[in-house]
């Protein structure tokens, strides 16, 4: 890597007020590294660093910055510094970062703004989260079907400063309706004197403001998109998501499956940026939840009570049998629920998925249930018919742990619920109560109990 | 969505043999959407349908084909067909094409392509799989740093055509090393008759071409890059990532945490796509390590036998003790694993980590005890001490899981493990066993037994 960032060379700066020297190397640093900077730091000195910036740079570091440290600068800018960085913002990041503020906060900085950018922005805070519109920015360019390609490309050359990404243009009409797509690649490439609607891509690939975020970013890295518009009702365009921020909504989408595979309800903040009480209010629903439904496994157990008390042997098998019973079906689960968010399994592929999840449960039930037979063999030897109770469990176990963590979370998204939360955990929980049911079964039927 | 492939329109033409018009539609289509069209048609057809594409449009839909329908394009092209097709496909995917074939195919392959894609081609082969050398591509566009403006643009028009991206240009001496980094924006929007020495960004972002993939991949969504330069040991330019192949590597490299976090061996193929042996044989040996670990927590029950045999009650809360204490730690490892993976926690951070989920764990602990012991206060009135039992119990087995859950992946990061393997299986099933032995300990100290 071919970086000059070197925090703890600013921070030395920073000790020795060298401030003339720490102003020559802000202005050499890229803007993501100098955000990364002054989020590391106390609020006195991040206001103190923020100021020193270039002016060019200010509003590309403000955007990247923790909402923290964005409420730190806004508290301790003048009303003038304030209308600078928010007119330079883009409208999207303006958004995001009004989305974080307090309420008194967000007035005295809409009205340090331009009319227009308060419009948008008010426009723009309006559509619901995790929205396609809620992403998207409204600073885009557009061409008209009639121009030329040496005038679309004088137009982009004229008006390109403000733009987001000029990389991708859009062709509309007067009603700013979407007719067309084209690239500068293709802009660039054809010759000087054809018109823009010959040139032009008119199956434009777009989403509705209203759409998921998630499909925005699906749709995009589907069809390798840098851009992708974003319409209105009436297919006018109103805006554009771009390639970083649909990156940035793959990650968050993978984090919240995370999250909420491993019993946890989803949160937007880094780990080590997430309060000890804001980790513990995530975690605690979902273990309560299946605490109470351990007590109900517990309850199945104690059922059972008089057949353990004359053969406490087959207690001993308990954890393993749950365990594994347990794993096999977190795995099917998780391949289903991965498979969904990548739009690879669909909720009609259902039985397909069924029928796969069975014949691999069975060929993974009859090596697991062999090598417990043999083991147990060994260990007990003589006792054949519980070495059969405990392997004829475990086949069982595992070709219904499998099934049902393959199916369960498709039939989470064919009734419109979240597939991710039928993950392990409930499954693990749904696993041990039928397989206890299954192994008292078995054993009552093999056994002298 | 905006889309005009319909695949039930394209199946019926084929049906009905109305070629003429089938050939007509498919010039108008996505070069994604024909190849998802391709993959789902039979060996005779997909071969037909690639016979009846447009020329220009072949590379771009035999490089999204899955490596099945590649190979029967490839055994029933002719060898002109052949050379037309892997000369016209950049050299990242004809890469990714060659790494699927059997050898025989690949060197009737390499006999059809021009000397110099040959030599590229098995340059590329040999960098090392999940690499960034193995994910870059040759086509990039290059200038020089006494270039104007002027003379950079009509360069780009002039070589463009055959460059997988032209946005980001790089700047090189004679010897090929790198020296800076002019984005076609930055070109368009400077003056004609500015040095593109001038204008250019001199503090570029690079990798070696033996940087893990998600290392480069992880670089580009930080710092918002469309692509990213791989450089030799000399510095020399010899390749670059585009940002469509590092969303592919974000979404692969998610997709192999959720499989190890399940206790999977991590797959590249869509679920649907892997036969039933292929997923048996990535599934049982996770489950086969664990289930002994399961019978190691079996022994450590059965040396308790004594105990639960005076007091059978007891056993009954151990599903929802184990349980509880599996899902505490499965919480805390994810969100430790997941923040790792996105760089927002790094080893240096383990004493960080620690005492927060020993704050977090404090919290959840007790509140679940307090749960539990009210719980049984109702059930089982008059037993004061065996809930008190319980409830200390699910505190110290609460406290232990999300500090082991927590600290486990940062150890294995430490040494070079990788962290994912640590997750959820793995810590239910230590959690499991250290739960257990609190248990009886707990209940030894407290109880008649």
């Amino acid at each position: 890597m071919n970086r000059i960032y070197n925090p703890e060379v600013l921070k030395e700066l920073l000790r020795n007020r060298s401030y003339k020297e720490l102003r020559e190397i802000l202005t050499n640093q890229n803007e993501v590294d100098l955000a990364d900077f002054l989020n590391g730091l106390d609020r006195e000195d991040a206001v103190l660093v923020f100021r020193m910036l270039p002016k060019e740079a200010a509003a590309d570091v403000f955007a990247e910055l923790t909402p923290e440290t964005q409420q730190w600068i806004v508290h301790a800018a003048t009303d003038a510094e304030l209308s600078a960085i928010v007119n330079d913002l883009y409208v999207d990041d303006a958004v995001d970062m009004l989305e974080d503020m307090p309420a008194n906060v967000v007035k005295r900085i809409l009205r340090n703004t331009t009319p227009e950018n308060r419009s948008l922005i008010n426009q723009f805070l309006q559509y619901p989260d995790n929205s396609a519109g809620s992403i998207m920015t409204a600073e885009f360019t557009d061409l008209r079907p009639a121009m030329t390609v040496a005038q679309a490309i004088r137009h982009i050359r004229a008006t390109g400063e403000d733009r987001e990404t000029i990389y991708t243009c859009y062709v509309v009409d007067p009603q700013r309706r979407l007719l067309g797509v084209a690239s500068v690649r293709t802009l660039l490439l054809a010759p000087d004197e054809k018109l823009v609607q010959e040139v032009m891509e008119d199956q434009v690939i777009s989403v509705p403001t209203g759409a998921d975020q998630e499909e925005a970013a699906r749709l995009m890295t589907h069809y390798g998109l840098l851009a992708l518009p974003v319409v209105d009702g009436e297919n006018r365009l109103v805006g554009i998501v771009t390639v970083d921020d649909a990156m940035d909504v793959i990650d968050q989408e993978a984090t919240e499956d995370f999250e909420k595979m491993a019993a946890m309800a989803p949160s937007e903040k880094p780990y080590l940026k997430t309060s000890v009480w804001e980790l513990a209010r995530h975690r605690i629903p979902w273990l309560l939840v299946l605490m109470i439904s351990g007590m109900l496994t517990g309850g199945i157990l104690g059922h059972y009570e008089a057949a353990f008390a004359s053969m406490p042997l087959l207690v001993t098998f308990i954890p393993m049998l749950t365990d594994t019973g347990g794993n096999a079906g977190s795995q099917s689960s998780a391949l289903v629920i991965r498979g969904l968010a990548l739009h690879e399994i669909q909720v009609r592929d259902l039985a397909r998925v069924f029928w796969k999840e069975l014949r691999v449960s069975l060929v993974v039930g009859v090596i697991l249930s062999a090598v417990n037979f043999a083991r147990l063999m060994v260990s007990y030897p003589g006792q054949t018919a519980t070495a059969l109770v405990v392997a004829f469990t475990m086949l069982f176990t595992v070709l219904m742990a499998k099934t049902i963590g393959g199916v369960l979370p498709l039939a989470a998204k064919a009734v419109r619920m979240d597939p991710a939360i039928m993950a392990s955990p409930l499954i693990t929980t749904i696993v041990d109560a039928v397989s206890l049911v299954i192994y008292f079964n078995i054993a009552k039927a093999l056994l002298p109990i």
